[in-house]
């Protein structure tokens, strides 16, 4: 591929995201130049997609420009953290337009909504993949760090659960086509990051991580770093319809440990817990209460007939395929 | 690969580097909390190794790990940026315990030569790439931008240039080995980051760049963003033995358009020139006057015998392979 063709690439994408007033220099000198507010810090995140293992050869490109974006905004929104800037490193096996203004699309799609610019990157020969570093600001006093919760707090997670997972079983198992298809699909390849929930629990949450390894994981994550137990009631959990259907043939799996969803799940204290939820009321911010944190180490589950789990110790990848 | 040795990998890379008081929180969150120091700006670098592209199959882990780092770490130096945070997203096909301890190794002594600290990753199972990006500190107002270049300015090298185009030959035609194999390999697979003469060009010199395309490429660069045209005397041009060898054959292929130098081409306009020399001698840096900026555009190069090049266009890659 000849260098100019990787030139226009690098100038289409220059001119795909909009430009901000932090970015002193974006792309085109030896680095780019950026300014942090005064009083936040900056967060930092990076992700990288690969042919094959992420996705699959000849995944819709469009779709795939979002989520790789996608993925690592919700990182910044488990932080509570303002989305400001991206770079992407994308290695391709050859320059195929089509394909990368469909990538750009959806890319710069997503970070049109969130006021994101591209400010670096770099374009290179090789088997497909996909890197992307987002930069965003945050109150360091007030960010929602893993290690923040406490017990008694009570459990919330945004949207559902398990429809990411739902969707690659059905893929894989080639299943026989059904009405949920389209929605679960579009759950698992192009998912919502929960950037102003994040935001908006600044305060009013004391720790959130996104549901990206699974329900169960994610929140042994907040509980290994916590020192914290948790009890989960799997009736309250937010499942969809096609999710809830598998539920209720006892079929756990996606709603606890599917991956891939990109919803919060965060804690929040017993005397913040009005103040947060008519937030989120106001803010049209659909959150579900799942249950709270304790003080013994592990997480129990309440099966909705009562019966508890056994004890699933913290950093608990059981489910993990 | 298990999910715990990914654990284990991080964590392991997690203690390679130093910690830092401006890191409030590094790996193991959804994302760093950094604090950018007040009146500086973040200058950020990201970039792309890619076997079977930028370096063999079998190449030695301890010199990728350096290399992976070190060409970002000259984009830092390019800009007058003082080096601070960097992540790393490495995809490999397998866990390979020898070879990850041996290209943190790398990676790890030249981010504690900068005061570094690792501060995100991810670690990917796929075809062999590292994707780094670094992140320095500097004063807006004296980066060293490329667009700030002024005719009348006079152009300078540090090290020399050639070397790493060089030795790339000689492996590509399998040629004999010989005395200089050695040092070439070394100039090639451990450049050295001018990150220390960067931040000593602050307030002394105009412009700036790392030799990464080829000398003429990279002087391209700064004449096309500064709007300045530029005369070389190719007789001044700093260059080792083997690559003066060439140049006296009149082979100047390696030392006009090598790449992978990471040397800095960077201008200073006459007032400033005393001050910018005596700084550099008292701090030991090697540096070469190699020519001017001029009022029209294009690049001509003198010839040792006084010939000149026909006018090279700004942006020329001719050289390029």
């Amino acid at each position: 591929m000849a260098v100019s063709e990787f030139d226009l690439i690098r100038q289409y994408f220059a001119n795909a995201t909009g430009m901000r007033p932090d970015v002193l220099i974006g792309i085109g000198d030896d680095c780019a130049l950026l300014r942090v507010p005064i009083g936040k810090s900056l967060a930092v995140s990076v992700d990288t997609l690969v042919e094959g293992r992420h996705f699959q050869p000849g995944a819709d490109p469009t779709s795939l420009g979002h989520k790789a974006l996608a993925v690592n905004l919700s990182d910044l929104a488990a932080m509570g953290a303002e989305p400001a800037w991206v770079t992407l490193a994308l290695t391709l096996p050859k320059a195929d337009t089509a394909w990368l203004r469909a990538f750009v699309d959806g890319f710069a799609a997503l970070a049109s909504e969130y006021g994101m610019q591209l400010v670096g990157g770099d374009t290179t020969r090789g088997p497909l993949s996909i890197t992307v570093q987002v930069h965003g600001f945050v109150d360091p006093a007030l960010a929602l760090k893993r290690s923040n919760a406490r017990a008694g707090d009570r459990l919330f997670l945004s949207g559902c659960v398990g429809d990411a997972g739902l969707a690659l079983q059905r893929l894989r198992d080639d299943m026989p086509s059904s009405a949920d298809d389209a929605y679960l699909a579009r759950r698992l390849d192009r998912p919502t990051p929960r950037v102003a929930l994040g935001q908006l629990l600044l305060g009013r949450a004391n720790a959130a991580i996104d549901v990206s390894d699974g329900l169960i994981a994610d929140l042994g994550h907040i509980c290994s770093a916590s020192g914290a137990g948790a009890r989960v009631e799997l009736e309250r959990l937010p499942v969809s319809a096609p999710v809830g259907a598998e539920c209720a043939r006892g079929n756990w799996q996606h709603a606890l440990a599917g991956g891939d969803d990109y919803e919060l799940l965060f804690s929040v204290e017993e005397s913040r817990l009005d103040a947060m939820q008519s937030a989120c009321r106001e803010a049209g911010q659909q959150i579900q209460e799942i249950g709270r944190l304790v003080d013994n180490s592990g997480i129990v589950l309440v099966y909705p007939d009562g019966r508890l789990s056994e004890e699933i110790p913290d950093g608990f990848d059981h489910f993990r395929t």
